[in-house]
């Protein structure tokens, strides 16, 4: 069973990866706290839910009170926060209470960051249930929600006691979710680990596969490594002053994809994958990576899709990106792979090289 | 002029307290950051900028963007930080943006926590302009919003850059914000400095004085006091885990009486101060205090009234007291003076010793 380790200057936790985690929860989260008040509170989504109270309770002897939370990125609103902490304090609970994120993405940002505010301040657990949530958003600390400006605008560093990654959840994912949040097992390999981008290379049948009885070990490696990746960086660069910035490949472009869409109409690994699509445009254009390269990157990430097609100009796109978390003083931070494995900040990108490789990218779209 | 310092494990920084610092702010804002980008932003009420924009821009070649803020304690919600944040993001806002919270309590607490969760953190200076925000609440680092259930239910710890106290603002002060401010500087003589309590005691008038010509002398010291209180507990505690405590002498009952009057009725002062004569009833009841120094107390606390009278039952503020932020696991934190300038936390306060304390207070409170 892989324990990996996040150890950061503020907190230090493991992730866990294992088939079978959830009916052996509450000795698990009961470990973490020793001879504190247990007083747990489930966040998660009534479609979560329905398929997977059954295991997630089975441990427990008094069922924790569950507070429901829609998915989907549009109700990552301060509206929602507000509403669960109000939820809470109805609920009685007080700074010894103990937050469980179980659900995808939407689910564990919006927990960490009312975990983070809440009373100033308490602790929480990450149980992700999409393959996005547990290769990426549930390991770092980076919590929040979305301002109708942008994505991720309100938020607060603020780090899980744990994580726990039931590798068994993956298996009611909706194919669509399963292929989004492989695009950011992608994005790990093309910028930290070529082994991992070569093993998506030659296994993308096996680690695609939903056939309920498929072997579970392509998949669950790519899980573990990918992992590795977040962990390793996020360790060495907690609060993203430097190295933690190359987890955003694909994200300048992908985040105003997002915006442009209304948050609806493409999954965040989708639009991720297109935006880096859109990042190799420029690498290739600054001679920053060999063709053969880049080809096999956009290769990669072609052949973990279909990615759907969207409505929206270069130039709206461009725009979008002026209001990145990455600028400082009006200077884009862009990240530009330079060969497999391996990435470089760059902060000189221009507009007009932004937008062409945002018209690339929206005619590769159209061509397909 | 005292510069007196807050050194906590997360920030250091100089509280300043002197007549006519607006006009030289824009110097001490950029010694702040040398050498970095300057992007301040202004968080501010309409009432304070129309009495005080003309000195606060004077030493400002370009002024900053202006953001308003209503006063009011009704208005310290989610959705103010909301909006406030998404003006921000349209004006440009990034993380080298520069927030100058420029008003009282509500301004400085909102845009703190404005601060705190602004793309995961951005920097902030207080220039409180009541006396409570100069003497309290912009120092230390706490920030947050109300939740309809109770006070501060929501927030952050994180501390400004500086705190520049003008004691010219206070001559615009309506009295009864004065008299409000002036009972969380009894509260400091009467947990931590006795030696401030006598003074207030012996120069009351003098203190009181709203006279614009008045020698502001006594009320300067009066600030500088209290200022020195507030910085020492939090420099001692900054996460509230024992001695920080004793700063919410008071505040049980008094925050429960705010909630219990919809946050419209009474100030922030006057309401710990009805808290504070019931937590001395408390304090005399269990003889943790003697009766001479008790009367003290509440004589201090009525001489810097009138405290204005409200209506609730002693139940509905107790009851209101069992969502306190200080509860842990059910338990109930309460600080009981036992001399002028000494208290005690005390964790075994039970629900009729509250509520006799409460009704003895609104038994004061009719009688008067």
């Amino acid at each position: 069973m892989p324990v990996i380790p996040v150890n950061t200057p503020s907190a230090t936790y493991n992730v866990t990866i294992a088939p079978n985690l959830l009916p052996t929860l509450h000795s698990r989260l009961r470990k973490l706290n020793p001879g504190k008040p247990f007083r747990p509170f489930i966040i998660t989504s009534p479609n979560i839910w329905s398929l997977w109270s059954k295991p997630f309770l089975a441990s427990f002897k008094e069922p924790p009170t569950v507070l429901f939370h829609p998915a989907g990125e549009r109700h990552k609103r301060m509206a929602s926060v507000e509403s669960l902490a109000q939820q809470l304090s109805t609920a009685g609970a007080d700074r010894d209470a103990l937050l469980l994120a179980f659900g995808g993405g939407v689910i564990g940002d919006i927990t960490g960051f009312l975990a983070a505010i809440y009373m100033r301040g308490i602790r929480y657990v990450q149980i992700p249930t999409t393959l996005l949530a547990q290769v990426d958003s549930s390991i770092g600390g980076k919590t929040g929600v979305n301002l109708a400006t942008g994505k991720n605008l309100i938020g607060s560093f603020h780090h899980p006691q744990a994580v726990f990654a039931d590798t068994d959840l993956l298996r009611t994912l909706p194919p669509a979710e399963l292929r989004a949040g492989l695009q950011e097992s992608i994005k790990a390999g093309v910028i930290y680990d070529a082994k991992l981008f070569r093993y998506m290379e030659q296994n993308a049948e096996a680690i695609l596969s939903t056939k309920r009885n498929a072997d579970p070990t392509p998949l669950a490696k790519v899980v573990a490594a990918s992992v590795r990746v977040k962990a390793e960086v996020v360790s060495q660069d907690e609060k993203e002053s430097g190295l933690r910035m190359i987890l955003n490949f694909g994200h300048t472009i992908g985040h105003a994809i997002e915006a442009a869409t209304n948050y609806k109409q493409l999954l965040h690994g989708e639009a991720v994958a297109w935006g880096s699509i859109a990042a190799l445009s420029v690498a290739v254009a600054r001679n920053t990576i060999s063709e053969k390269d880049a080809n096999r990157i956009a290769n990669l990430i072609l052949r973990y899709g279909p990615l759907p097609t969207f409505k929206a100009t270069a130039e709206k796109l461009v725009s979008l990106t002026s209001r990145d978390k990455k600028n400082r003083s009006g200077i884009r931070s862009f990240i530009l792979p330079t060969a497999i494995g391996k990435v470089e900040i760059v902060r000189n990108v221009t507009e007009p090289e932004l937008l062409a490789a945002t018209n690339a990218m929206l005619t590769l779209m159209r061509q397909r």
